[in-house]
């Protein structure tokens, strides 16, 4: 049987002293061009810049002291390294971190700051994985997965029963989805805590993996991958898939000029700093009129953690 | 005499429906390099996108039914031309905005947004000044000027009042300045409802006319003006500089490259869109340790209307 409503809580309940319960923004110029009453849960101003804290403390704070013991060990370039590089020292674990050795370098200052034990490895999967092997095979220390880890998916569902409980009947929830790890838990949230919410997911037309794996129900490659929504680059997993293909409505595609255009609207209109990946779902209810006109809709923006020297090619 | 504390409560209750309470945010980050407890008041999520939208409902809505009936009219090419056209469209009375020839069009459609009706002149004092009393002069509008008038003053007094109320036992409490509204309306309101607050000013190195004029108790200009805080490059008024040489400590001076690096923590750390005049205080917080140092420090971060366009070059 898969995640229940009970670990759920479980999971809200262990993590709640380590995390902020971010705010919901709302916006009047923005409600007035998708005609619809929108509802956006903060994350971007979540612990480490981002969602992510969610699922990496709840994954650190289920170890068994053994486990603890050994340390936990994890491979990512992003948000997930900087997730569970702080909740390692939030509870005293060891934490080993394999990076890409042409990881900007303020990503890799921002893991070591937190101590964790930085690895460099060649940039490509099969580096990544065999060096991250290696250290397990020389530590024990456990391997936490960026999305395809139930006690991470259980993590992430959090941030959709927060945005539940501070708002009362949305008729939608949506989430960006690369790994599907927040787009998974959004779901189960959604199923367990407010049964009437659709759950929709945005997803870029410059990675368009998930789409053709809700169709087909097996998990498949992006025909192709060019787009700024740089955290939406992964394929589903064989955890992450099945919820998704239960549970959510259906993944929305949008184009890079409309990423773009929510981009802007979301800093001249709401002044507040997200990364590309967050606006996706934005993108897709104003893209998607017929289906959220008139509607009240959850919109979970998943993080702030973006390069600013790039901002304004993406503005112009 | 002055503005006197009833007076700041009454606009208060006088411009409530019409603006938001915004909210005070907190940074652990940028508490531990200051050394400091920081509590910023964050005005770049107000209507409008800045403070002024408080002076300038408080202006309109304190006109007698026959000033009202005549319009009103200023000349500005920043946030108080919008905070004056959203107020008159909040109202149903007509603006007339006297903008330079050479004002960016988005400031422009902004203005015109709101219904407000645009006259354009040559981009200097001298013809802002003409044009603005030709209108006066054939319409009867009322005058509003964008700080040098107890009414604007008045309304800006109530950001750092809201402050005050949300956050009791400030040590300080820190504006940037330009000519002096927000100023001495936060002086005043630390007057009246918090006594033990001292007030400091942020004012850039690069337009430092507000320190010769708290020095000297006359108006001054600036030596020099080169700074990328654009919206604090007026002078004072003879209504604002009594009030600050009375109720403020001092005015801090901050370089261009303290401006810049305290702007690129409020959008990495705090992830906020705000504007570089509105950083100048938090600056010279960072500047002055032996001022600030383990002090509860409230910072009024004034508004968030930003040229993106610009950013990533101050970040570089």
């Amino acid at each position: 049987m898969g995640i229940t409503a009970q670990q759920i809580n479980e999971a809200h309940d262990r993590i709640r002293p380590y995390i902020h319960r971010t705010p919901i923004f709302t916006c009047n110029t923005i409600d007035q061009l998708a005609g619809a009453s929108l509802f956006f849960k903060c994350e971007n101003f979540q612990k480490i810049g981002a969602f992510k804290i969610r699922g990496g403390m709840n994954a650190v704070l289920s170890l068994t002291p053994e486990e603890r013991s050994k340390g936990i060990a994890t491979h990512s370039s992003g948000n997930h390294a900087q997730a569970i590089a702080f909740a390692a020292r939030q509870t005293g674990v060891k934490a080993y971190i394999v990076m890409p050795d042409n990881s900007p370098s303020v990503k890799v200052n921002a893991v070591k700051g937190y101590g964790a034990e930085v690895h460099f490895c060649a940039p490509n999967q099969a580096a990544r994985e065999a060096t991250l092997q290696e250290i397990v095979d020389k530590t024990g220390a456990a391997f936490i997965h960026p999305y395809n880890d139930d006690r991470v998916i259980t993590g992430q569902a959090t941030a959709a029963k927060e945005l539940i409980e501070d708002c009362a009947a949305l008729d939608f929830i949506l989430a960006p989805v690369g790994g599907g790890g927040l787009l998974s838990g959004t779901a189960l949230s959604a199923h367990y805590f407010s049964p009437s919410t659709g759950v929709y997911a945005g997803e870029p037309e410059g990675a368009a993996d998930a789409i053709l794996s809700f169709k087909s129900g097996k998990i498949e490659k992006a025909p192709f991958v060019d787009t700024i929504a740089d955290g939406l680059l992964t394929t589903l997993g064989d955890k992450t898939l099945p919820i998704i293909w239960t549970y959510v409505k259906d993944i929305l595609l949008v184009s890079e000029d409309e990423i773009k255009a929510a981009l802007k609207l979301v800093y001249e209109r709401m002044k507040i700093v997200v990364e590309p990946s967050c606006v996706v779902p934005l993108a897709a209810v104003l893209r998607n009129p017929e289906i959220f006109k008139g509607k009240k809709v959850g919109i979970i923006l998943s993080g702030g953690n973006v390069d600013l020297l790039k901002l304004s090619g993406w503005m112009s």
